[in-house]
């Protein structure tokens, strides 16, 4: 990275490396959200963001070669856990959190076409995994301390009930199209919590 | 329909018009299957149902009317809501129902098919959620006959369960990548049942 690079006031720090990188994720972001996975094309995500198209072409090689760092980007850029001393407060934090991103025009559609786009190739398929891993794993430690101040039963399965939380949000933008909103969001977060406290969450001892 | 036309011993009853449209539907099904939605293309359905071109074009003149049409279809033959007696029992027969469709191989190769197209399409996304409201207002007779046993809270959002129980399992096939099985299934019938009693889907009164 040229670090000599950095401008001061500039919004992303790092180098010309990085802020190519910005640009072009950037750029990638608003194409996939206008037109969806299927036509993305690279020369035009290069002019787009106003970067040589050899630089596009060598760095990122494919369409999905780009999805696939652009779920990198997200997963850096996704918010750290709740801390709010409770678990329906940590869950709900997730869920409003889950819905707020799902519900708003550009990023549900950009949800929608990584997760098209995932279907139809590989690699794209693993790094969405590599994604909602990040995620699942950050968020985790909420279950952890759940246990730790004997609000959730041993052997919760931390990574089962964050996945319960978010599923009906992305049910509601993927299949079924029924609105997305904190009332459907904070009724995910009490239902894990419910099925918490009764211990359908347990995992099985080993 | 062309009621003469019906042959002792046929698989699908009907006419011409329905076995026509039985091998179209089967062949498109099988393309999405086998090379994902963005390439389906109609005279390559025509040719694999052994139906002529120009039928095939008159009929359903799309891929996305095509994927459509398989839809409806496939909201006609899905099964009738199960009667166990239970709130658990139903509920956990339909999550088994659906995690053994997702985690069938062509099965699940399908349905992330047409809900990667509905991404990319208007029409095909209002198709998807009609066999969405086709499937959960099915089911939703089963929490129904819950509040009349005294099983659920009255007011109980019957849609809203039934959501709940298959969207963990979309979220593993779409998102997480996370193994579909009948432990999965349980623990989603188990987990809404949680809810239900505990009073979380209780609808606001009006």
């Amino acid at each position: 990275m040229v670090m000599d690079d950095v401008t001061p006031g500039s919004v992303r720090p790092g180098g010309r490396t990085a802020r190519v990188r910005a640009a072009v994720l950037r750029a990638a972001g608003d194409l996939l959200t206008e037109r969806g996975f299927a036509n993305l094309d690279l020369a035009e995500v290069a002019t787009r963001a106003e970067v040589g198209k050899t630089t596009v072409y060598r760095r990122w090689r494919t369409p999905t070669g780009l999805i696939a760092d652009l779920l990198v980007d997200m997963a850096e850029q996704s918010l750290p856990h709740a801390d709010t001393g409770s678990l329906l407060g940590d869950l709900t934090a997730n869920a409003r959190l889950v819905a707020k991103t799902l519900s708003d025009p550009r990023q549900g559609r950009l949800f929608r076409a990584v997760i098209a786009a995932a279907t139809c190739d590989e690699s794209t398929a693993a790094a969405l995994r590599r994604f909602y891993d990040v995620r699942l794993t950050e968020w985790s430690v909420c279950v952890a301390a759940a246990i730790a101040r004997g609000e959730a039963p041993e052997r919760t399965d931390a990574r089962a009930v964050l996945s319960a939380v978010s599923a009906p949000l992305y049910y509601r933008l993927l299949a079924s199209g029924d609105p997305i909103d904190d009332i459907v969001a904070d009724r995910a977060a009490r239902a894990a919590v419910d099925a918490v406290r009764a211990g359908t969450f347990v995992s099985a001892a080993d």
